[in-house]
């Protein structure tokens, strides 16, 4: 078993071998995928899809002196295991393992590190026009999914590559779908004639379409593109899930990322049980605004499956827009949608949103337009990694005027903030994270609508210590603070504007720690901090959060704890704070 | 004279003239154009470009119940005459008067606020889906000018609009240029037969291309367009300028947008003087590195002109990177340029930064790629307005790991802060005002390289309090401390990271006042006060920036006296903190 496979260790491994042994390569290349999928999960559709294309790439190129940038990366289990990096694919997308999509610090082959789509295209020109001023031959080649052509950043750059007359060899890997299905006019050009049109009339060469599983047909199709002086798009038609009966037929959504315990004995089987995530619990109090009020309306850039939209998408074809992979027109499209009186919540993730910092600056928050923000996966995410964790939002959103920003502590916070930000004039962020909903705590309700700041855990008689927490830390510095006299915990739940009264109230218990799962750089720890300064008023504060540096993929569960943002860490950071500790 | 105009006070008053009255309003319509510019300067050229298409419309549609959504809007100066704002034209641009581009809260024919381009397409999709939904019939139209179309948000909104089958109607006033020349492969792609295949690819029936200077043409376009029962585009060929010959002749820069010195007696007179402005000194100290170094290279998202790079672009045409509307695209390329082993150098404003946050975030900071970003026009912008102040680069690029955020406070700064930028193995923001340099403060020198951290312009020998700036403040910082016993002055310089040790002795004179020209939400004061946090170092503290609400148009020196952002803000502060004033 593997007999090939085991014998690779680099791409010009693959290279040596006579052109009739490549079927059987990638017959052990989709074992193996599947084989590493069903231990530890992971993009099991794109990258069965994706095994012959990989394959006749590292034919073709040279890598590393020719440079493959691979958009995304989570189609490339095929790229690692045919990169040395074999034995440790059992670790894929675990604490120190191999890296959930792909990192030049993790191999030589990897010429470019993304988690985002669309990237592709504009890196590899500028890693071609880089190379070419220093006079370093070697070919450099884009390779792109159809869903990452939909982004507007794609579009940027294949205009300007097209302008160039740069050599730039573009792979479209086209298995039409994204995470989702497709939307828009270009999923439907590409199975057309009109796809040719199109290229060329972006200033490329166009090769194709091509089967992406007939091996011979891509070799040659790459080795005219990799001839070519100018720009050049190889157009592959792939299916994803390729040779895995489960996959093909649920490739949209199972097949593309999924948990190792969905994924048994060579059986699907969905079995996450009674724990119900925060995504779903949004989803059904979206549901529930929906159907009370007709004007509001759904709106996400393909993440019908990850924000759990399915079911209000099938209640509710008309008002639940997915646009594709296109944060920046879902805002907006969103601010337009408020504009004529709809009241659109874009459920968008943290990572992702970073897309679109200036349409929420320019577009909604400046016009004063009501746009509801979903975020979901908002602090630590684990397994998807460095370029995944939902770090910025708070930093980044809380300087803008009129936006507030909400987080639940808990899944029963949900409906009243939702309630509260869809009869707000402005626009509201509610950021939740990844992960399951925490029980409530003993003795609390959800809060009145509409919600005005802060909510009390805990409120001692003669208070020496006060835990500020944003969103579900406030269970865990419950936790901490039981039994240990005069500490009070104050649940934030609006990181801006501040509850002014609640934090004053909180600063003057003399020691405050603000614990938040996102950068401590700018977050609600900063905003306590300015709240203090403004009103001179003297405590000693210790800010937690997520570390000053970008976090790798790992269980979210131990990042946390590491950072001491558990009972047991937000217990000692009182008690040394207490006990005159500075840092 | 304006015999006709002076009688226009809504859009209804110019579909109630005969045809035939349309040439001398157009006339008068220039005219006006004209006259207004010389005095109060302004977008001349584009506006003189889009008279007939605006006429056309306004003959076509029915604004407001139809809804005319203009891209950028800085070409609708005729629309601002249309629409009962002719008497007021005169204070264009100026604290108070008309806004610089549109503005719903100025009439309600401005169905779009919008100062950054290509957010026309989405935001008009959003209004149609939300008028539709509601039962409101009535007309949806995005007016776009060809710059508009390189730029991804565009490209997100015509796929999307393309695939829905609503009839959406697009105006693309082709006038063949943005700011600067257009690049990349669309404009060529314009000008073929191709355009048509390009947009039908798209889904959209095409028009034209029409001569966009012809009126019954233009309205024949548009009332076809108007007729259509799915996504339409009406390609209309215009002359940026057109009617003034010097701003025909010249139409891609001066006549772009100008003040009014550079324009009298109907003569154009570049009348500066000795003034240099930050764009210029850094454009000096750029091109210095780039002769001294190969690896050196700019990229600019069409501001060649603004950021003062066509001198630059003369002497080395290979190495000065347009790429044209398209901030995401300009901060990927510069990151594969630096895949590459280049060091390039990212111009850009920092209004327009907020375009690629993600892209800096994912695509730079985390790979840990030395690109250096010379943000331009941070702070207070004055005449453009709220759609482009400079507020948040601070608070928003500060948490990213590994970033620098330089702030030069003359213009004997940028080169070794460029210098020290050049020679980082991590990425690097210099962020300079709009404005002119101010005079090095006698017995000051610029600093060694790399530099490290702040310096001193002022230090008490027993010192009671410290004004700690960013940029040009340190000189207004020094004016305010002279004569006042105990006052210290430390430039910060670095935002991020602090320089330590030089804060903390800042916040042992027990009295800090942080001035900087952004947001105080997050901004360096926040730093200072998580500083002084984690060392458990008490001060009063009190925070100066921008305010906390966009800011509009107006005279940048008067709204930063509004905000004590000067010498004697600054001093009242000092003693007002000293006095035990909280606020």
């Amino acid at each position: 078993m593997s007999e090939l496979l085991s014998r690779i260790g680099s791409p010009s491994d693959v290279r040596a071998l006579p052109e009739e042994a490549l079927p059987l390569l990638c017959q052990e290349l989709r074992e193996d995928i599947i084989s590493i999928c069903g231990r530890v999960g992971g993009h099991l559709g794109a990258s069965l899809g994706a095994v012959e294309l990989i394959v006749a790439l590292h034919r073709v190129f040279h890598s590393p002196q020719d440079a493959l940038l691979f958009d995304v990366g989570h189609q490339t289990y095929a790229h690692k295991l045919l990169t040395g990096r074999r034995d440790r694919m059992h670790t894929l997308r675990h604490a120190g393992g191999i890296a959930p999509f792909l990192d030049p610090r993790e191999s030589p082959h990897d010429a470019l590190l993304a988690g985002h789509s669309c990237t592709a295209v504009s890196a590899a020109l500028g890693v071609l026009e880089g190379r070419r001023q220093q006079g370093h031959r070697g070919h450099v080649v884009a390779v792109l999914g159809d869903g990452g052509l939909t982004g507007g950043l794609t579009f940027e750059g294949l205009n300007n590559a097209g302008g160039s007359s740069l050599p730039l060899v573009v792979v479209l890997n086209d298995n039409q779908m994204s995470i989702s299905a497709n939307v828009g006019a270009i999923p439907a050009l590409l199975r057309t004639r009109e796809a040719r049109d199109f290229f060329e009339g972006l200033g490329f060469t166009y090769l194709g379409p091509v089967d992406g599983h007939d091996l011979p047909a891509l070799m040659r199709a790459l080795r005219e593109a990799r001839a070519s002086s100018r720009p050049v798009v190889v157009h592959a038609l792939t299916l994803k899930g390729k040779g895995f009966p489960p996959a093909e037929a649920d490739a949209q959504t199972r097949g593309h990322a999924m948990g190792p315990y969905e994924w048994r004995d060579g059986k699907l089987v969905r079995s996450r049980g009674g724990q119900r995530t925060f995504s779903e619990a949004f989803a059904a109090v979206l549901e529930d605004a929906m159907a009370r009020d007709p004007r509001v309306v759904a709106v996400t850039p393909a993440m019908l499956e990850g924000s759990a939209l399915n079911a209000l998408k099938a209640r509710f074809p008309d008002r639940v827009h997915d646009v594709g992979i296109a944060e920046q027109h879902a805002v907006t499209f969103s601010a337009g949608l408020a504009m004529a009186g709809a009241r659109p919540v874009c459920c968008i993730y943290s990572t992702f949103l970073q897309r679109a910092y200036d349409q929420i600056i320019h577009d909604v928050c400046l016009p004063g337009l009501p746009v509801v923000f979903a975020v979901d996966r908002a602090g630590l995410v684990g397994a998807d990694g460095a370029t995944h964790q939902g770090t910025y939002d708070v930093a980044s959103l809380r300087p803008l005027p009129d936006l507030h920003l909400w987080s639940p502590m808990v899944g029963e916070d949900l409906a009243p903030m939702l309630d509260t930000a869809l009869v707000a004039p402005h626009a509201s962020v509610i950021r939740f994270p990844r992960g399951t909903l925490p029980p409530l705590p003993e003795g609390l309700s959800a809060g009145e609508v509409p919600l005005r700041g802060a909510r009390w855990l805990l409120r001692a008689e003669q208070p020496r210590l006060t835990l500020v927490t944003l969103g579900p830390l406030g269970i865990a510095a419950l936790e901490a603070a039981r039994g240990e006299p005069g500490w009070s915990v104050l649940d934030a739940r609006c990181a801006s504007p501040l509850d002014e009264a609640a934090l004053l109230e909180a600063g003057r218990s003399g020691h405050v720690v603000v614990a938040e799962e996102g950068t401590t750089r700018g977050g609600l720890g900063s905003a306590v901090l300015e709240l203090f300064a403004a009103h001179g008023l003297m405590a000693r504060v210790r800010l937690m959060g997520m570390p000053d540096a970008f976090v790798p993929h790992g269980d979210a569960r131990v990042q946390r704890a590491e950072q001491g943002l558990d009972a047991a860490g937000l217990r000692r950071a009182g008690l040394a704070l207490l006990a005159g500790g500075g840092r």
